[in-house]
């Protein structure tokens, strides 16, 4: 089996392990099997991320006899809507689930969002792992327990808090992204460093460039130093009461651009929090509350890496 | 401002009272005001119960300048839908809610059921009290944070575990009901007695006629007791992982009762209740793990009150 790292969220009784490293779609059982032990395997995907790596998760389980059922969505923020949250709690009810059926969320945000809720929803609650294999998912939406489907009045206005039982992210996922949504993920790697850790944006400031060419050891640091950011604040305030709110930082103006924009291709999460980070440091330093310096230091990092901000 | 009684369902920061009087609505604003501030109250109820108490209500918030709005749904078992849910969840996000809004939940089991779970979905939840208006939905679905919808799959299939800010009974609602709901209320008061606390029971065989013609002195002793034995079980298996099964006596049989008659109105809830006990201590008898003497108890207590079980 591949070594791996391992980053603990300390929830209490909700606790549980990141779990990051390479090729592990082939281990997937075995580390599994390390969890808990579980009457069937519900793997939940889309249909642009599935071609990839079920038949990877599929071999491993029906190797062992595990009862085990797929599901593929179709892709794009469009799956995050009530309708498909309804055919999908009722496509896993027929599958004869009892509360030791364990769910697999194999995708980007989207998935993990939708399938995060509706395990959740699911028994009042069944065990699933967050397999995220973007880098946006894997350092942001997929560690914290946050799960939404947008309303017709705005986007993850409809959701839960609810901690999966484990977080496996698989590195060698991110061959498979555009270069933009490499940046886009970067774009909350960098949010993290700004907020929590001097530290850590030096380090970016050096190895940006590698990150988002995935060099293998620059993108497992950057990961890890993400995730421990995040599961420090989610610790700390787990239903968004106070400090959490940080995790926003670049996320107003970054919403209203996307919004504007009808959350179109044109331009995506990532790009707009860019943006957002920039508007927001530019208003406090018109408010008096940073420094020029501060600001400079973003888009001085931005420039570097050809990353647009206006 | 009338007398109460409060009982505490003791959940760490989950915790929550239970309010227990009569002629509580008119005073609603100044009980809920010590529960905390809020930004706007959105009372909830069915067409069979609003008539009965919206009224007392908004006159109390209004008066006061409470941002207030009102939502009636249709009575009956179909109003848990997963269709009706989403009618609820976009009406609600239009009202210009934030995380100080309120929702009131009046009515019997299914509003509370169904209301408790949109509290739990929206802006990944928001404080909610349940107000039961039936004797079954205040000894038993008011209390203990389930919350659910149907689904074609079976009954109470999607829900959530999410504890009210507060359960607020006033018994004069219980004058509004027919006979027959009482007495299904009083199968779960009996079950409690059954499975937690002899006195309780011997005092029922007493008492129990009174309860059931409405003595205001035995109902809320009755009433209290019954939520005293279920928060003392949902304290220590709030999720139900062991001991809060315990709730379920009578209900396996109780439920393939309720099934097998399509859940019509032939035979309600309590009603397969009484007879779900006598199996089950029948079932038990035979199987030589319980002593033919308790059956006899209960099936003595069951024919002095005139209620069926066979």
């Amino acid at each position: 089996m591949q070594k791996t790292d391992k980053i603990f969220v300390k929830l209490g009784e909700r606790s549980y392990p990141i779990i990051i490293g390479k090729d592990l779609f082939k281990d997937l059982q075995e580390i599994i099997s390390k969890l808990g032990s579980f009457s069937r395997i519900i793997a939940i995907s889309d249909s642009n991320v599935s071609k990839y790596y079920l038949k990877k998760i599929r071999e491993g389980f029906t190797k062992h006899n595990t009862k085990y059922n797929e599901i593929v969505l179709p892709s794009g923020e469009k799956t995050k809507s009530f309708a498909i949250l309804e055919v999908l709690l009722e496509k896993i009810l027929g599958m004869k689930i009892d509360r030791k059926t364990l769910i697999l969320c194999v995708g980007g945000g989207v998935i993990g969002d939708l399938v995060g809720l509706a395990s959740s929803l699911l028994l009042r609650g069944l065990n699933f792992i967050q397999i995220p294999t973007s880098l946006l998912a894997q350092v942001d939406s997929s560690v914290g327990g946050k799960t939404a489907i947008n309303s017709k009045h705005g986007k993850n206005l409809i959701g839960t808090f609810f901690q999966p039982l484990a977080v496996i992210i698989s590195l060698e996922t991110l061959k498979t992204l555009e270069k933009r949504q490499i940046i886009a993920g970067y774009a909350e790697i960098l949010k993290y460093s700004f907020i929590m850790d001097k530290k850590f944006f030096f380090w970016l400031h050096k190895n940006g460039k590698k990150v988002i060419s995935l060099d293998y050891k620059c993108c497992l640091e950057a990961i890890k130093n993400s995730c421990k950011i995040k599961s420090k604040i989610v610790k700390i305030d787990e239903k968004e009461k106070g400090i959490r709110e940080i995790l926003n930082f670049g996320h107003t103006f970054g919403h209203a651009i996307e919004s504007f924009n009808n959350y179109s291709k044109k331009i995506n999460h990532g790009e707009s929090i860019f943006i957002g980070m920039v508007l927001a440091l530019k208003f406090s330093v018109y408010l008096g509350i940073c420094k020029l310096e501060v600001l400079q230091k973003l888009t001085n990092h931005l420039e570097e890496l050809n990353i647009p901000y206006k």
